[in-house]
């Protein structure tokens, strides 16, 4: 053996080593909460009684008995909310059903849950013939479609699972793809915040005929956090944050050449790209802004995490073979997946709560004992240390 | 047999008559036109140079070598636009791929097209993993997703498909659901405009940071044309056209209380819904602006024809059972079927069409041709009578 791949051993050895170390001081926490709880007669946890989303939510949904949600297919009546979703505490959301199924059978994997071999994850919002929902422990994975007016439907209805089911300070975030503005493509990504396409930090909804203007600023924390994840020796592309451009349109609201309609030049094109491109605009997509505006009002920290599939100043068609773009949409998935990893086994919030729970004799709920109680399967195990993707 | 039920009975029979009969026409026209064909010694069609669209498309289509319709899958490199899209003259779409698949079906079945028993439609948009595409003959049925962002994807898509595919006259349909302004669920509205939530009918879209208007008129013929084949008699529902107020959002666009938010009272609520009725809106659903003013500078003739699945001036949350809102999402699916069958089997333009065929010696294209030469599966015989259903 050579000494370089001596030291790449050794180098990932001790890495391992870390993540096991973490795994244990976790596992051990938990079985002294376990013993503590059996000690004391398995009294049963307090309640919750409300969500914790902070924001100004409809008065009226407490009247609504039962509430449908009914692009979900989902009914409080049928379904029992905190049952089913109170251990959500990341709901994760990308275009498609295909891209979302993925992410889930891949965050599984990532945070150390099994399923049951004679079993798969249920759409669970299959009933509503709209958008596809998977469960995986603490991890809600949903497709959104296309826009903000496809997404804001969305995001309603999981605001009011995340109501019903009384669920603690969850995290949204969205994975996707875009265009970049200046940047490689193949980059990662993170905004700051979602600017509509006159440069303005809002979106706008037509309320009763009178425009109401929402702020779109994304949590700044999150998207260092989850910058963090990435590593720049090791994984072989850029992660950024940086301002998004929020399009309703593909063609002309992107300034693309190749819509069915272009009532404007190429230099034209060129020169407003590189305005964009001035203005610190990283990248184009077209469902931030509805994104940043509801999960702000609802008082949900949330992220919006992108890959660019090409480079708009280089072209505007997207030629690239199909096996790269799907190699280049699993880097959102890949660092979002380390950061709900990192959350739930690393984080000093994870010690934190773990110590907590030690000194309270009543108990509570805690995400990492949901995790390692089950969610995705019938059947499942505490979580095992794999290697970081 | 009760004298009633021999009046229905004959009914019945006479109206079948009239249908064979005009078949049986369109039949001998088509066999005058393939004979004189043979005698003439099987010359080939003279090539359709261009497609018919009259709107202003985009210059530079023209130099896109190859065209990629990152959406639909598709290339004009891989695939032959004009053999496999040449005879389309009807784009229908609708919200999810379910119903267009159930559609394509339908239709097929409604225009007397047959499949091979061991084959089956063919997602010809899978490859794009955003839509979905069904072709039957000279239909094309292809799912929008949520919201005018979405469908203006697709239709940028489409309208290049006409485009490179080189189609003649073809008639865009959105069939929908909506939420119906003073009128029983289960309507069927057919839209004379669409207005956005200012009221006014325009669709503004944002070009490198500019609103640009496009008028949102729908044709007031295709209206008229869809609503005659509304049977007042024999169909259990009124069909009636009217004004379509296009929303951006689900929840606060549509002034529902059972969004996540809600910041206005119920009483604002009822004022503002009665103030659209008061201004002859007749529903309200998400995709009509983008459709009418797209299709509207293509220079396509469109219609959208939507069922009404609740009366908003008395509710919000969409209860009905899932059997009777599956009945009345077939209602506009019928009507514009029977509006298809009646332009290929029993119009002026159909007669007229066959008329000039028998005149022309080089013959041409000819939608009613193509029916009949097949199109849906690899086997297709003529088409055969069928009730009108």
């Amino acid at each position: 053996m050579s000494k370089s791949n001596c030291n790449d051993c050794a180098c990932r050895l001790a890495s391992e080593v870390n993540q096991l170390k973490a795994v244990v001081k976790a596992q051990s926490k938990m079985l002294s909460k376990l013993v503590q709880h059996i000690k004391d007669g398995c009294k049963k946890d307090v309640e919750v009684k409300e969500s914790s989303l902070k924001g100004l939510l409809n008065p009226c949904l407490k009247c609504l008995k039962p509430d449908t949600l009914y692009h979900l297919g989902l009914d409080t009546e049928t379904t029992d909310f905190p049952k089913v979703f109170g251990d959500v505490r990341f709901v994760c959301m990308g275009g498609t059903k295909g891209r979302m199924e993925h992410f889930a059978y891949y965050v599984m994997q990532e945070i150390g849950l099994k399923i049951n071999a004679a079993t798969q994850l249920r759409d669970m919002a299959e009933a509503g013939n709209r958008f596809s929902m998977f469960k995986v422990g603490p991890v809600l994975c949903v497709s959104h479609g296309i826009g903000c007016p496809s997404i804001s439907i969305l995001l309603h209805e999981l605001i009011k699972i995340m109501y019903h089911a009384k669920c603690q300070d969850p995290v949204f975030i969205r994975l996707g793809t875009c265009g970049g503005i200046g940047v490689d493509p193949g980059t990662v990504i993170i905004s700051s915040e979602a600017v509509d396409g006159r440069l303005d930090s809002f979106h706008e909804i037509i309320v009763q005929g009178s425009g109401e203007k929402y702020d779109s600023q994304l949590d700044e924390n999150l998207a260092f956090d989850i910058k963090l994840c990435h590593d720049p020796c090791k994984d072989r592309y850029e992660a950024i944050i940086g301002k998004t451009l929020c399009a309703h349109d593909f063609y002309e609201g992107q300034s693309r050449l190749d819509g069915a309609f272009c009532e404007y030049t190429p230099e034209q094109k060129k020169a407003y790209l590189e305005q964009l491109r001035s203005q610190d605009i990283k990248n184009i997509e077209m469902e931030s802004l509805a994104f940043a505006a509801l999960t702000g009002r609802a008082g949900i920290r949330s992220a919006v995490v992108c890959v660019a599939i090409l480079n708009r100043l280089k072209g505007d068609q997207i030629q690239t073979p199909h096996e790269v773009l799907i190699k280049w949409e699993k880097r959102p998935q890949e660092l979002v997946a380390r950061y709900i990893r990192k959350v739930l086994y690393f984080s000093d919030e994870a010690s934190d709560e773990a110590e907590e729970m030690e000194e309270d004799e009543e108990g509570g709920r805690n995400g990492s004992v949901k995790v390692a109680q089950g969610g995705a399967g019938d059947t499942q195990k505490a979580p095992e240390p794999e290697e970081e993707a």
